[in-house]
């Protein structure tokens, strides 16, 4: 017998039918034997509801934290209660709990709560009992008793949260895709599901733009060494495993694969600035105020300086584009730069795999695999499980693909995927 | 100074609008120079969204308590948040707190749970900070930490709590009406508001069926002592001020009103058993089934026995009337009783007033005006404050008018009622 923790999403919990789907699925394990605890978010729809309501309250953007949160809060609260009806009626005993009820101690950073400590007594109690336990994500109370919500992905990191704080055996993320993808099925249609893949390269992914697990929730599965499954809430499946590296392999496959997948980001634009002083400190110049303006910088590439002069070149969001342009603009007059120009037409493509650290060649296997197609490279970054590439935007597909060949990631039954229900993201892996 | 409790029902908060509507209440007052903590329902129509909900999910009428208080207390969380919202909006610190935070503390009988403790320590350091309290109505929490709510008129029930916890100079029900009338203007048009009135007498008319106040509410008001004020949510003017008998009357009047008020009730039925034996314990064998059946009766006349023999009548509510006569047809078998027969067209009238207990003659006034509109009396049943008949429910507008006018409580100023808004309930008083 083990302790299992699953977490549903919005859209699995959509409608009454959809919560009745997770009732089964979470009963099922209750019979295979295992104690359950589940975490649930907002039912879909919902918390897009109350913040319309909080904006027409507040008149702004930005309502007041503490109220925000206490109202967001009520989404979750609803969806327990309802699963927990469920349960009943269909004949399995269980309790619900909002975050503050079990006690999920968080600071007071409204919005962006950060968990501290969870006191995992009364879930103990009930799962002693028999009882299926049912948690709201996304929620907990700081310690004056104020309502807090953990942000983005936030009912996932409640359900890693809790899987650490009761040593349970897995956290299962229940999702609208059946697990991680070597790249997006629907621009790779040989693209195959990973049964295994290591928290670091999960972290990449998901720091590369996969949305299937919140980065946070992933980091914080790796640091308390939680394992954790993706899993569809739509279809029977082993889903991937995420899990620390050197583990035996699930599937059979003695050695490590070279690469996990490939990750590919529309988001981001190009800027740089060409004939800037080679100065020491010259980096800290140009960026410092694009820094100051809040926008975030992903990939910086500086090049060699023959003439005293050195080109630069760097991204970001592609919402933030033109702001940065006029700031970087203003920069290259106080710095004397000779031009600055931009470019929002491109596509950051990623490798990412720990195998990469063992193996040589991942780079060149790489490079050569996109010159086969004629795709011209304009930026390169590493780290060391990732290779970052940025190509122009129209060759997205073409290098997602090439790649995916090249480093032999295709599905060998033959079978292509088909990605069920809508998906939850603008880019699964 | 001083320190007013204030609470809004659901359609006074039905819509951002309205809520802001209420903001600028609680700040004239506030501005006033008043301490104001609030009390607000869920917006109107939330509750029954829930209810739905919860009956989808239960697949049953009745919900699992403990699951089903959870879930509708989002309804009033929803509402303090976005109250608290346009208040800091429209320049007003405010705070607000669910039930759990303020520590309502009521005993485990979800869906109807008894208030038994209120830390108002909170609530005193924030309005010794200068800021607007707002509280959700309707819900408390047990000492095991679960979420309770109090059943019909909770939010009400709140207010007083709270009122007399903080030992509030006032508590303040706002609602739809304007106040408590003579009777129900829509059938009276020259109804008269009152501007104060007895606990004890707001208790018989909210026994009997006005619904602009609780019940329970009243009884926690009178026996904390705290001064309970109807006002209308969408027009100003002073309410009607329901206190302690004997103290001065606000309004100028030296001397007591005989009667306060006319209440009807058209939702009972009449049943009928006649030539039962007048035997020692007979009563007990007509009522105890149908009690035991869990049918409320209301009033019950035996006739004087002159032949061994009595006859028997009581009445029951509308809705348990074909369920009563059914078992008192049953019953006339075992006590070999001549006849059984019932009648479902009745309206009960009473005379409601502390007034009466020093002045003689108000029965005989009352039965003399019946009876000059020739309006037969088919029951009668007294309390100290009350007189009730029972008349034929066709002659409910003829005898309303009739004692309205007999007992001069028409509005002298020549003026008609007109009740603005949707009235809240069947029957205003």
């Amino acid at each position: 017998m083990s302790l299992i923790v699953q977490k549903f999403g919005g859209s699995s919990v959509a409608n009454i039918e959809r919560i009745e789907n997770v009732a089964r699925k979470v009963m099922a394990s209750r019979e295979a034997g295992h104690d359950v605890v589940v975490v649930v978010s907002a039912m879909k729809g919902e918390t897009d509801r109350l913040t319309d309501l909080a904006h027409a309250a507040a008149q702004t953007s930005t309502p007041r934290p503490r109220e925000l949160d206490l109202l967001l809060s009520t989404g979750e609260t609803v969806t327990i209660a309802l699963l927990t009806m469920v349960l009943e009626r269909l004949g399995a005993p269980a309790r619900c709990y909002t975050g503050a009820q079990v006690r999920i101690l968080t600071d007071s950073a409204f919005s962006k709560a950060r968990i501290q400590d969870i006191d995992a007594e009364i879930i103990r109690d009930d799962l002693g009992s028999g009882r299926i336990v049912v948690v709201a994500g996304f929620q907990g109370v700081d310690e004056n008793g104020s309502i807090t919500t953990l942000g983005r992905g936030g009912s996932d990191t409640t359900a890693v949260a809790l899987a650490a704080a009761l040593e349970a055996d897995e956290c299962q993320i229940y999702t609208d895709v059946d697990g991680v993808y070597t790249t997006d099925p629907r621009v790779v249609p040989t693209a195959r599901r990973l049964g295994q893949i290591t928290f670091e390269e999960m972290l990449e992914l998901a720091s590369l733009g996969s949305k299937v697990l919140q980065i946070r929730a992933v980091e914080f599965a790796g640091k308390y060494q939680v394992p954790l499954r993706v899993l569809s809430s739509f279809e029977d499946g082993p889903g991937t495993l995420i899990t620390m590296e050197g583990e035996d392999m699930q599937q059979g496959s003695m050695e490590e694969p070279l690469i996990a997948g490939i990750a590919f980001n529309r988001d981001e634009a190009k800027l740089t600035m060409i004939g800037v002083p080679d100065t020491p400190g010259i980096a800290a110049q140009i960026l410092g105020p694009v820094s100051d303006a809040n926008i975030e910088i992903d990939m910086i590439v500086q090049n060699i300086s023959n003439d005293g002069l050195t080109d630069f070149t760097f991204t970001v969001n592609k919402s933030e584009y033109e702001r940065a342009l006029e700031i970087l603009r203003r920069q290259a007059d106080v710095l004397g730069a000779r031009e600055v120009f931009g470019d929002s037409s491109i596509v950051k493509l990623s490798l990412v795999g720990v195998g990469m650290r063992s193996h040589a060649g991942v780079a060149s296997l790489m490079f050569n695999a996109l010159a086969a197609e004629g795709i011209n490279i304009q930026m390169i970054s590493t780290s060391e499980i990732k290779i970052s590439v940025v190509i122009d935007e129209k060759y997205l597909e073409l290098g997602t693909r090439a790649l995916h060949k090249a480093f032999e990631l295709d599905d060998k039954s033959g079978q292509t995927v088909t990605v069920e229900g809508e998906p939850a993201n603008d880019q699964p892996m």
